[in-house]
């Protein structure tokens, strides 16, 4: 008998009618057109639970541009993935239809249209039933994800896996970039009292009062240097205390990973957390209502040997089972 | 008035219903899914005139490997091609309806296998009527093609641009290997007599016999270093000299390029081509009857800021421009 | 007796009082703050003869961002220039006072704000009689230096090098972008008729109508395959024919050059110029009345080994010269 | 007095007549030929109590290829090494004589051909009482080395550190592969029963029969997750338990290591360990009776810095040390 | 209330007069002169508290050079720091005047002469109140710093964050290295008895003696094995009562990080601390006296996404807040 | 009959006894040992007409050290040589016993030891009978060689491929480094009157007065500009008419190659030479009476994908056809 890391009880089951990958035993994992995970494109199917979608846009990005070329880097890192997830023993694309809804024409020259564009294509998935795993972009895109999600679900916790807090004012004029999103969102009414957290913080800010300010909007903050003291499961504890039974929007920076884990970012941030770590983190939220979701802040022109995309890639992976088992 | 680098007469027509790519202005180029040139698949159209088809493979190869990441390589930099060729002034994707049929499953443990695979699926392309270029793929793979091209065609004129002969022999006691199936195909008589050059030819060799050989096997050279002499003029009128109207394969080995303009292929060799020779030299063939071309040999993992794939792209493009010309 | 490539009358002669770079005896190249060249920062000379002006900008650009890095990759590689250029006989920051004027603050989220500073910098810097080389950022930054100049010497000679033509019209709604930027200043007014000239232009266009509408906006072009008949003499003599002794601006894009040379850009193209063959062209402008130039599109994340950014200072420095013969 | 890490007894004495490195005072270390860690060639010697051997072949492998390049970089890697151990307080190249004794020339093109080269090899070795580190390589030649072990050794326990289990199927009709050799191992009956670990499992599965299946061919699973409660210590007891004092084969796949600490392999897994982890898991198994060993799956053209390299060499030093203290 | 890693009363408050760096929402992180942190040139301000310093030296390297390019490196990945830690709730260039006072001429062919330069000017800086931090270059520069600060302030405890003991004795004939120097500072009196420590030392020795003798000059080592087991905090407490209230020296060599953290170093040692161990080690030194410190062993070339820098600059701002606190 | 770029006449004939290279049928060309094109070491054979002998040493370097780490990069690449050349039409290491004999122990820190190392032991294989191929090394190790030659064949003619003169005044108090060696050589009268040639000279100097002294010191140059007016053929005679029949030294610095073809290296200078060119230049200087040659200024940190590692090994091979057909 297997000693696997998790109760063998199956919490999922593979779906009648459900269209897979492409077969790796036919058209090996490299070869063959680069959806996700070689997963049908939204026309190839009927109808679809998830949907993968790109937002291949970085305008809203302060330092290191290039998070245009993420989703393409994500999917390619995605032909390694493969069908059943032993840590949270699900199938998550058996057990649910998943499709590759391509990418957002996202306007480069203009942040608003950009967000609008957004929108609308995550709020049209959302009205048809198909819930949405977007991938990065800069943090920016997050905002046009949230409204549309707030159109369908009303206000939502959010978990936000970062380095940094995104919750600063305009810069240079511009009232929306990947470092200000938050703010904006808090102050549109996007998320539900109290309710959402950060997870990772860490490195210089810009004053005590990015703190403070961070607070009054509503956010409470699970340091990165505190998994030093909490641990994996103490953190996950405080944010499962915070997000209840509430519908959860859950955001990823890949910069919340140490840059040894993911240099191919755009604001990289030493001190860390590890692959393991986050992935262990995100696990823990298994059986939570999530609602969206978003990896974002891949640069490839940074990366090498694609391992800022894998982790990525698998991230998405991860969302796709907490989705298989939220919906179970 | 303009002052083109080639006469303006206008050689091509776009044709009615053709398919082209996506649109730029709605879809970034960095956006959306990675066919060649961002080109309908094959399920998207319903005859093609040509067939973009990958061959990802690399088993025979004798020293760097990777060349099975080269099909995805080129599809990548292929997004930065536009519609209108102004050196051989014709639209490659509007006066025929080209698609990108995906990538061959090439069983990456057999040779023979991979073979049969390529050959089946090439055939069956062609006897739909639809021309083939196919991206590689280790240069093995050009063996495949040239065994279907030979049940559509008969024997042809082969022009083969490479940095070495490709017909030595077995090599660890594999007959055919991407270093010998020029031999090999030379042995089944998948050429015309008299009718085959290589193509910028360099570089150390086993023996002086590899020469007397090859010559032997109905081959002429003309050697990179001749350019020097006879130019890029001259070495077009000696190839045309010897293709004349005969049915023609063009076989793309990228490192025929100098390895400052390709360092991402298996067994580079300096002293080589230029980019800008080499898209002369294959703008030179231009109205020669084309039934078939190849560009193998990319090694992504070698690459750097995608200057091999997206030499490979264009060329591919060029072999698109002259597969246009030669249908008209 | 030496024999330099150059008849050996001393165009130029060191000024007294020029402030020159530190000295590379008492500070080893590779140390000190990274101004171009190691020359003074402006705060250190009463007058500059000429400006060193970096434009940290690439939110005009369409495919790979990452020219905002450009100036600061182009100052660390001229480190390795010395004060002597034999090919034109002078010494550029002996003979006139250079200084560097660090950057514009270029609103990296508004196209508008960011030319409107860059306009308003060069402007003062003109006024006080100081002529400038822009460092980019992309080439959209380039009309904001056009619109400076015209305020000082009215419509120029425009001798533009680049692998594109940038006439291109609106993009995702942009009127200005790096694709675009000429056209406008076509517009604009800011060119004189029948004096501007293209130089290196290749690879595929969107239609055969980019080359009808350029030449109407009074564009005539150097192919960059033209250079194989023609020459760098021949190219030479074209240019020098439609500038005259007019007012010259002259901006060089490094994607003029072939990827092997310049492989850290955002939108690269085979078949370029090599450093060799560009530098000799621009060699060739001496003596022309040069009123501003600029050096753009090096984006550092797809370099390699400094090339780019070595070509582009280097590029930078030929600028320095050709203002050092221009004012004798 | 010194507070070294482990107690000072010396569990290993110098020996005479031991052929040593090069010495570093006279030839640098980055200087000289690059036998590992440049130790005499075998035929510098009378008779060996260890070799290197490497064996560069990487045709069994499913997605990056590359590893042939192994062998080489991890000598050029292990250059750094220096002569004592403190963590095992060993010298394992004064109290054993150690040599290197070159590359297996194993076929490229025939998978049990470089079979039989590898089995061949390492049983002569063995038959002389020489045991031997094998460098890999893709993890197919441990078939090879664990066939030649069983000649001499009969069933062993295996300690198999791997991201994958290695124990899949045959894939595209190839029954060896570097994920499906294990399968054949146990088919073989090369393993003892009940006494072999999979140790740094982790990732995405093809189907939760995979753990099944394993668990029939009589392995038990150390998951990298698990490290994160019973520690490196609770993983270290449990293998003990397992192995106890049985002969005993350690195969080390450096994708075990997370894709931070090993980029450069062929199927990176992220959530790995780190290399602290790996090497105190390693040192754990001093005092056992390790009759082989090997480290593979090193792909340099993915490897930045020479981290992998650096990381397979220094656990490839720790055979030898495991080794110098299972003989004393 | 925010919940930050660290309790929230203000430990030091801005001080009036204080130039801090260029506003980065006026010009972006990006652009301008490259001084550290774009803080102040020494010139630009009458009196300064810190003075960061370069020094590009890299001829004491035994293995991998490059060093010399450390300083630039490192002021280049500076820029992304911001005014405010909140791990030690400080604002290192607020409430002291720090400023950036360039690099020292260090003779690239003569260690000594290079030591006594960084000596002069190093004590020139304390004699006139300014303390410094010094950038390196390879560890050989710390001599010349320990001997300035010797100068001013007597012997000093130690903190010598290493993966190497750097106490061995003469290489090649030179008696100072980068693997030596520390020998040499002990025997020329520049430590206190019993004050001084290793900490993260790791992998092979040239021979047990090492460690002996390396006791005998007075050192004690924390291992970074034992971090496992008394972790950060266990390591701290050694430190701290080794150094009490002694006027201390901190020295990093950025090689005690594990290469997947640091890999652009010239002598990698596998199994080290990750950015998040060694900024809570450095953080816990916090009221310390110190009246020195380093980051050394930057070698950029083989660096990746500026990781390795990064992790020197940020280590660098955590020892400006030491500095900050160490004088409140 | 092939048509080979040369007249077929054989020039040379293999002789008996010569050992070769590992077979490349037996042990794949990427296995075994790194010898220079894997040839023998000094001691498997009793007598050798030419040694390989590595020189890892860059303490002369002024700006990117390296080249220390050359020799094996050249090693490494030259796996990929082949015994035929056909471009001289001999075969380099059948008609002549060549071995590799492995590094000078140069010493790291001092210029003078280094320089007495590399000196005494090319004195000894040419007093042995031997010729001598350096492989760099900083360029500075030129001048141990040309020491060592002099006392074999008494002044030389010099053949100096480099985009830089080589021949500046101390630099930092030190006479000898890679800028200077060949001002001390002329002054230690090691050159014949009027018999040596600098080629490929270019870029900025540091005063006109550079040209001037190199032109008293005996040089004469052919700048890398003049090859686009009097062509490969023009340069070789001129080449050819100074040299006569004197004895030959030929030093090729890797930078007189374009960075485009060779950017690992530590002083590069655009606008070079194409490897096509030199690899014509150096095949022009064929029959002449080569008494000692040299490849150096290989940094392989500065490399990628081999380029440059590969173009210096091929040229050293062209060294060796030299070698053959000077010595027939």
């Amino acid at each position: 008998m297997p000693d696997p890391p998790r109760p063998p009880k199956r919490a999922t089951k593979p779906r009648d009618g459900v269209v897979g990958p492409v077969d790796a035993r036919q058209i090996p994992r490299y070869a063959g057109l680069g959806t996700f995970a070689r997963l049908p494109q939204s026309g190839e199917v009927k109808k679809a639970d998830i949907a993968i979608l790109g937002v291949p846009f970085d305008a809203g990005t302060t330092y290191r541009p290039g998070a245009r070329f993420g989703p393409q880097a994500i999917r390619q890192a995605s032909r390694l993935l493969r069908p059943y997830d032993p840590a949270l023993d699900t199938e998550p694309w058996s057990t649910q239809q998943v499709v590759d809804s391509g990418d957002v024409g996202a306007n480069p020259f203009s942040i608003p249209e950009a967000l609008a564009a957004i929108e609308r294509d995550i709020a049209r998935l959302l009205a048809a039933g198909t819930r949405v795993v977007t991938l990065g972009g800069d943090h920016t895109i997050t905002l046009g994800a949230l409204r549309a999600v707030h159109h369908q679900f009303g206000p939502v916790s959010l978990v936000h896996f970062d380095a940094h807090l995104d919750t600063w004012d305009t810069y240079f004029g511009a009232s929306v970039t990947h470092g200000s999103f938050l703010r904006r969102a808090a102050e549109e009414g996007l998320f539900l009292d109290g309710a959402s957290t950060h997870v990772g913080i860490r490195g210089p800010l810009y004053s005590r009062q990015d703190l403070v300010q961070d607070a009054e909007l509503g956010f409470r903050i699970v340091h990165c240097v505190e998994l030093d003291t909490i641990g994996v499961r103490g953190a996950v504890e405080r944010i499962r205390a915070r997000t209840g039974n509430h519908p959860l929007y859950l955001s990823i920076d890949i910069d919340v990973l140490d840059p040894a884990h993911a240099p191919g970012t755009g604001t990289p941030e030493v001190g860390g957390l590890s692959t393991r770590e986050l992935l262990a983190l995100v696990e823990g939220l298994s059986g939570l209502n999530v609602v969206g979701a978003d990896v974002v802040e891949v640069a490839p022109s940074y990366d090498h040997a694609e391992i800022t995309s894998l982790a990525a890639a698998t991230v998405a992976y991860k969302l796709l089972s907490l989705l298989a088992l939220s919906r179970s």
